[in-house]
């Protein structure tokens, strides 16, 4: 089955708007086991609109486009679709019904207009529009079934679910031969080269299982997609890539179920009953951003102070000023005391603090930009660690200064898990 | 001149992840006077990107291709292109050298799998990468001369104006007769529709300017781009255009040189020598890491306390048991004594806080999900504020409720700013 995406509209080919449709057609399609093989844009231009129909028409099997059904001179899908095709336009009266019933809700009339809308190519059966006025269609162009749809995301998306995968499925008139299994290991500390290099050799011991890597910085997740028939034997074999992967990459790996870092901390911590406390310099909110970000973590944040300046770090956290002469606010003494003050404030089982140079001034020869102390308290001890990110760049090092953090905040939760 | 684009990976083509390349590639090579006609996008399949790049190169003058040029077994657009021309794949020493020079600034050394991103097809030409290691080629396919480029938005965001920009130039011949001029209004609190229909009659009163809009939620950027021959009367027109559609949109403009809103307080409070002091329950950080992306933020940016639990409240900002008891930790008495904590412990000029409900749950009949109180305090008084998003979803909530919050700050900033 191929199955490609066309959106139109000036707007989206010359730029000024990013196109979040096709995504989300794709990842539907996804779900019922159809692999989106292309994606097409083009603008509000008649010829161009027909001639990619036409393509699509002889490639595809199934095609969703989206966008230029509305009212006015520059929406010509159908149009463009009847003379892919060569027939003529029409009015539907089931379209003009569900314009119709959409302004009823709102106690309007439809305007002259608006019937433009319901003008559909000969041959094509209407999809009905509950979020707007544009009905959308189905129609048959070559050997590919297309279906129009409006390009306002929240009419197209609710278009999607209700009409168009219910008719693929019975179009298809059976499920997909092929059983299709995901899997998706998040790994932190490694280059996505490096991750590549320490898995060669995946392809040949597990051959149904396609391996793929998507770096969203400055976690990169391993995906594993596997492809078959027996269910059984296939669930089998991408156990066993999971497993030879995860040794592989050892304790890069943070999470064999594709878990965020902070969905892996909430639920290590959930699981223990822990709560933590931060202290943030450097990072300047972005770890209690990403805690907070994950729904229910009231049950285990409490508390993060971010003590930008030396007087918040003494008042707040209480701080020693002689800790801060002495050995700088960048330091392993700091941010132990840091950490200290962060669990005792909050009363958190842990305390978990950061204090660097982000960039892009301020470093110096001992201590560049880059460089980050992490700290982390528990009821028994309090230990610190130096790193130095390779980064000039303050986004990047706060991002990989955060997760840093939260993967050592990671390790001593397993720590006290094993007990 | 026929432009097209093509996207490459898997992650766009299921939909994983949005391409937000493409528009920023169509935008500048519009600056140029280009005009792209189609955008197309396949996954990491050696057979279909081969395919498309032959059809690309019998319908276009130019391409800009992005993605797979990574040291990865996935990253297969080099060989594709010279599949696609029929020649061989050979490795580049200029490439080497580019990718060799990334990695001294670290003072690390290729690994084997490096090699691979400066194997180029035979008679492709090199372009530098400053921001990675991949570096991208310029290659003739067909009648078409098709940029490679790296995947990774900035590093790609640099090649097209180092690089791309400037080739094309060259290869027109001569620079584009028109000049073009841009000006950017950035606004918060207005629904893209609602803006498009303030501006209704923009086309007819600036007839050289180009009106377009960007949503980059909570936030819509109003893009003004003029074309012309006339320089000074186009810096008029466009001049004229930014004050009048400013005019229409009241104070819903927070920027009127396209700033982000964490970029143009941090304009203001410098300005004044002001200072600010946090205290974020629902925004749970996302305000301190906004005001602390900006590089020098350390000089108005005191403190900020996430005080998630009511313990931490409390003890760390003195909010009284009284008032939590009495009204609840979602109140506009709690934000106000929060804002003064904040203030007080941080001893800065301002003090801003935030407690609200972002869902999914915790909402109630009279407190619903997207609830939230803003409190600012200043020198002379403290002032508290409730706003309800419609949203029920979490990190939108988080979103809306820190830009709201800081606009009121900016608001408040501005009134002080005019005594």
């Amino acid at each position: 089955m191929i199955a490609e995406i066309l959106s139109t509209g000036d707007e989206i080919c010359l730029g000024t708007v990013i196109d979040s449709n096709s995504a989300h057609i794709a990842l539907s399609l996804d779900e019922i086991g159809i692999r989106v093989t292309r994606h097409n844009c083009v603008g509000d231009d008649m010829g161009e609109l027909a001639e990619i129909l036409s393509e699509i028409g002889s490639r595809a099997d199934i095609a969703v486009i989206t966008g230029g059904l509305g009212p006015t001179i520059d929406d010509l899908s159908a149009a463009a679709a009847a003379k892919a095709v060569g027939v003529d336009l029409q009015l539907d009266h089931d379209a003009v019904k569900s314009i119709e019933s959409y302004f009823a809700k709102f106690s309007r009339k439809m305007s002259r207009s608006d019937v433009k809308q319901a003008m559909l190519p000969v041959g094509a059966s209407p999809i009905l529009n509950t979020a707007g006025t544009a009905p959308g269609f189905i129609f048959k162009i070559g050997r590919c079934r297309c279906y129009f749809l409006p390009g306002v995301p929240r009419e197209m998306e609710k278009m999607i679910s209700q009409s168009v995968v219910p008719d693929i499925l019975i179009f298809q008139g059976k499920p997909p031969d092929d059983i299709s299994l995901r899997k998706e290991l998040s790994v932190f500390g490694l280059p996505e080269a490096l991750v590549d290099e320490k898995l060669t050799g995946f392809e040949s011991l597990f051959p149904n299982v396609k391996l793929g890597m998507l770096a969203r910085f400055p976690v990169i997740t391993v995906k594993m997609t596997g492809t078959g028939k027996d269910r059984v034997r296939l669930a089998d074999e991408i156990e066993k890539a999971v497993n030879w992967s995860a040794e592989k990459l050892g304790d890069k790996v943070f999470s064999k179920d594709g878990r965020s870092m902070e969905g892996e901390i909430a639920f290590i911590l959930y699981k223990n009953k822990a709560t933590v406390g931060v202290a943030e310099s450097c990072t300047g909110g972005l770890i209690s951003h990403l805690l907070t970000n994950v729904a229910g973590s009231s049950d285990y944040f409490l508390f993060s102070g971010v003590t930008y300046s030396n007087d918040a770090k003494q008042t707040v956290l209480g701080v020693s000023e002689e800790t801060l002469q002495a050995y700088g606010a960048v330091s392993e003494e700091t941010v132990k005391e840091m950490a200290e003050g962060a669990r005792r404030v909050s009363g958190a089982t842990f305390g978990l603090a950061t204090s660097g140079i982000a960039g892009p001034s301020g470093g110096t020869v001992e201590k560049p930009v880059g460089t980050v102390c992490i700290g982390i308290s528990t009821k028994d001890t309090t230990v610190a660690y130096t790193f130095n990110s390779p980064f000039k760049e303050r986004l990047s090092n706060k991002q990989i200064f955060a997760i840093c953090a939260l993967d050592l905040l990671r390790k001593q939760l397993l720590i006290k898990d094993n007990k």
